[in-house]
């Protein structure tokens, strides 16, 4: 073993030895990387999606709750890693792992993280981050200019500019969509007259100045569920979160919106944000944005677009126009660690107005000085990594024509997916793919002509069942561990709003070929012959409805 | 340049390369990361702390807001990097670099953080990290035990539970506490009858329920930023925010505290929450943990410790007695990024009660399902990289003693220095250091004694003058870049609580010794003396006072 693999007394050599950067290649350490290297890349390679070991049994090597009294080596801590946390994790690269969002990354990212993790840099203050943070100002720029599409003058007049903001730079989209319904709230219930506004004097007071009763956000009933968490941590309350109905598409109805304001307005509750989605996690779905921009404008709500899935889609020319009215957006979140192919833990949220982040800025004594370019003065959370670097370095390297091919790519994959499903009898697509997420079930033939001519009851006990075998289905696949597809529950208007259990698919893996789908389904086609309780039940009321 | 270096046409085939893994490990992506490493490795054993470049300068390699139209080549875009980025980021590891928490990284991390990276697990849920999630819960029953001190039964019972949490896994110290001051405002709070809760119904429902005029939060004037943001983003209002003095070694004042308690009840505004600083951010001081924890008890507050920077003080029995009365809190804040040498983006909360978090949980349809282990049911962030791997492997490989060592050293380290400026003559002492974090100016000898016999006035102008001097000298310094240190604004006791503008030193950098200690304040020194402008104003007025 070398000396800098282990701390072998605990003494203060040892210990300044694993701070020193070691002078040859072929250190100790060294070695542990390249040995290291080569057995992700083997598990990179790998296309399966999960070994099967039930959790309780993994959990066996997580039990003690005592900090180590004695140091490992580093190198058998790494075997240990590589037993215990590599070899148990999920494949979320595997081309046939297509049930999340979380996806395949570039190849090339994993030498450049490197320079991420080893300048350690802190994002909130320039003193510790100094080229990082004109970068991410750039990087904010680049989306910025994405979404609104404003001229050169414009991000040479703001990008860089101290006071300003043209966005923030979020551990994910949770953060990021918080952070617009807080810049909205708060100059929603901005400073007047005696009154301080919201972010001085809390919400009470600001409901007893304004003389509202409540505030309301609206948003499809596709919301994403961070939606609710930012209701309830910006004291708005999760049923002022309103959940709009939404159409056969599962895109909201401006109707239906437009009735709900009015309905809140008699109320004397006041709707400070309208949210549309591009690209809902479930249906990936996108809301008509420009009916949605004007019935915002005119009621003057802050318009936020929840595009953290879908926002990838503005790189490609050839459907841009799927996501039409967002560039009339106060507000867009999107997520680099989606579509964009970025590690996790790059979110972004973007402001039309460059001084929009205004009513949350804030200062200290050490950092953050007035008149500085810190960055921590508009973001939510405090220190930060230099994440910005990844997506600045993946939007040289793959370009946005790259990024066109990649998204388009993504949609025709799922359309033929789409169609594949739709061809095969026992199979049903329950919600198209706008973009690259579709959702569809299994049911038998026979059962879907019998589910044509049921009772209301008997349709409400086939869905039931249906409902129980779709689950089955799923979890024995995730357990089988060559493919994942996820599951989600939805109110298709087809079946009368009858809540049904669906298989999601993501179709985002560009390594994901027309094979991977066809087993997919030919692997679902055979687990549910093997449901040894729900299918028998499901045969034998088919075969009552059907007379047989 | 090798097949996986570029897009060199963007078509499909040449997208699917970057997403391969090469086979090879002397492929072209193989020779970019070994001269990267290379590089990265003589940046990190350089100490210096920056290459002095304005940042107007840095900027201009930064102006571009349109995303490229033709995609680089990786190599060139790795040069790039080194030649723009690498070579203008702030040496955050460099010995000298003693300004921020931000400090130097074991280099074991470095090949460790690949299998972060490389696996991309999304902690939210099981199906996207699988053994990540048992890890992480490990990680925080560690911590959770570090303050807690609970029995093997303890953790046995409570830190696997599906229903359960012991704390959240956070991107950072904001988001930890604002998730602690998130759930007491919630428990405080609760449904109550018709009430429904402040998570639901909001805090205007809630008040009016409870019948308060306010909700406040009590924190010394030490207190950290990120709790304004706090105040602000819960609806609770920053001017509800309470800051309580604090004596002269910066800790609160617990009379002062009771007293404002007092005054808050009578205007009928509900103190919810009372925050202890274990080692506040400008000057790491302690407040007295034992003496609040009765407060709180007897006013039935939540006690949260924010110990973002000093919870890891706990690892040492030789000074874990400094923070006596933590295992009393309801919620810790600490960081792993500050004083457990992580990479940022490793904040954690940990509630002594398991339930405490019920207050807070949520779930969707698609995954967070009600009896699942998904950690994202408890963390206000969603989509989370696997950042607890590196605090898990940290712990075994540095062992619980090796924590102990860096710890004592620190604090060792910074006593010497605050002995070594008190020896200065010219040099003075403002926060002696608890932790590791210490306080001090420059002030010339003459003005020292002039200072003592000064009248208010002079005494004042004196000061000013002062301020603008140590701010001199903190800019030239950094500018210098051969080392490294902060600036606050404190307001001493010693001085009548003037404003007083200080040099702030954090000594976490193991590597770090006394010659670099001496030569930061010789730098100091000799900075002042070519002050154009405030040092010969300084001396007039001095000459003036001594009547010389």
């Amino acid at each position: 073993m070398g000396s800098d693999d282990k701390i072998v007394d605990v003494n203060f050599e040892s210990l300044l030895r694993i701070f020193t950067v070691p002078e040859a290649p072929d250190s100790t350490l060294g070695n542990i990387e390249q040995k290291l290297s080569q057995n992700l890349n083997e598990f990179l390679r790998e296309h399966i999606v999960a070994e099967e070991k039930p959790l309780s049994e993994i959990e066996k090597d997580f039990l003690n709750s005592a900090i180590p009294e004695t140091p490992t080596f580093v190198s058998e801590h790494t075997q240990h890693l590589l037993d215990t946390v590599v070899s148990h994790s999920v494949h979320t690269s595997a081309p046939s792992f297509i049930g999340h969002m979380t996806s395949a990354l570039p190849y090339f990212l994993m030498p450049l993280s490197k320079i991420m993790i080893a300048l350690n840099q802190n994002l909130v203050k320039i003193e510790t981050s100094k080229a990082f943070t004109p970068l991410e100002r750039q990087v904010l720029g680049m989306l910025h200019r994405l979404i609104y599409q404003q001229g050169d003058d414009f991000y040479q007049h703001w990008m860089h500019s101290a006071e300003h903001s043209l966005g923030a730079f979020c551990s994910g989209g949770t953060i990021a969509n918080i952070t617009a319904l807080w810049v909205a709230r708060n100059n929603a219930l901005k400073a007047d007259g005696d009154f301080q506004g919201v972010g001085k004097e809390g919400l009470y007071h600001a409901m007893m100045h304004y003389g509202y009763k409540g505030m309301a956000v609206l948003v499809s009933e596709r919301g994403h569920y961070s939606l609710k968490k930012a209701a309830d941590i910006l004291g708005i309350g999760q049923q002022n979160l309103i959940a709009v109905k939404t159409d056969s598409q599962n895109r909201i109805c401006p109707i239906a919106l437009e009735e709900t304001i009015c309905h809140l307005k008699i109320q004397n509750i006041k709707p400070f944000a309208i949210i549309g989605v591009a690209g809902t996690t479930e249906t990936g779905s996108i809301d008509p944005l420009d009916k949605i921009a004007d019935i915002a404008e005119r009621e003057e709500c802050h318009f936020h677009v929840d595009a953290a899935w879908g926002g990838a889609t503005l790189m490609s020319n050839n459907h841009r126009y799927l996501l039409k009215g967002i560039e009339r957006a106060d507000s867009v979140t999107i997520d680099a660690h989606k579509q964009m192919y970025i590690p996790m833990g790059a979110g972004m949220v973007l402001f039309k107005n460059p001084s929009a982040m205004t009513s949350i800025e804030h200062h200290a004594e050490y950092i953050l000085r007035k008149g500085s370019k810190d960055l921590g003065a508009h973001t939510l959370e405090g220190s930060r990594s230099g994440m910005a670097m990844l997506v600045y370095s993946s939007m040289h390297i793959i370009s946005r024509p790259g990024y066109e091919l990649l998204i388009d790519q993504s949609i025709e994959k799922a359309k033929f997916f789409a169609n594949l499903i739709e061809q095969q009898q026992d199979f049903e697509l329950i919600s198209k793919p706008e973009l690259c997420i579709l959702t569809y079930r299994y049911v038998p033939l026979k059962t879907k002509k019998a589910l044509a001519i049921a009772s209301a009851k008997e349709k409400e006990e086939l869905h039931q069942l249906l409902n129980e075998l779709t689950k089955f289905i799923q979890k024995k696949q995730r357990e089988n561990g060559r493919s994942f597809v996820s599951r989600t529950r939805l109110t298709p208007e087809k079946w009368g709003r009858m809540e049904t259990n669906v298989f999601r698919v993501v179709l985002a893996n560009p390594l994901t070929d027309k094979g991977i789908l066809h087993s997919v389904i030919e692997e679902q086609r055979k687990i549910a012959k093997t449901s040894p309780i729900v299918l028998p039940k499901i045969e034998t009321l088919t075969s009552t409805i059907l007379q047989l």
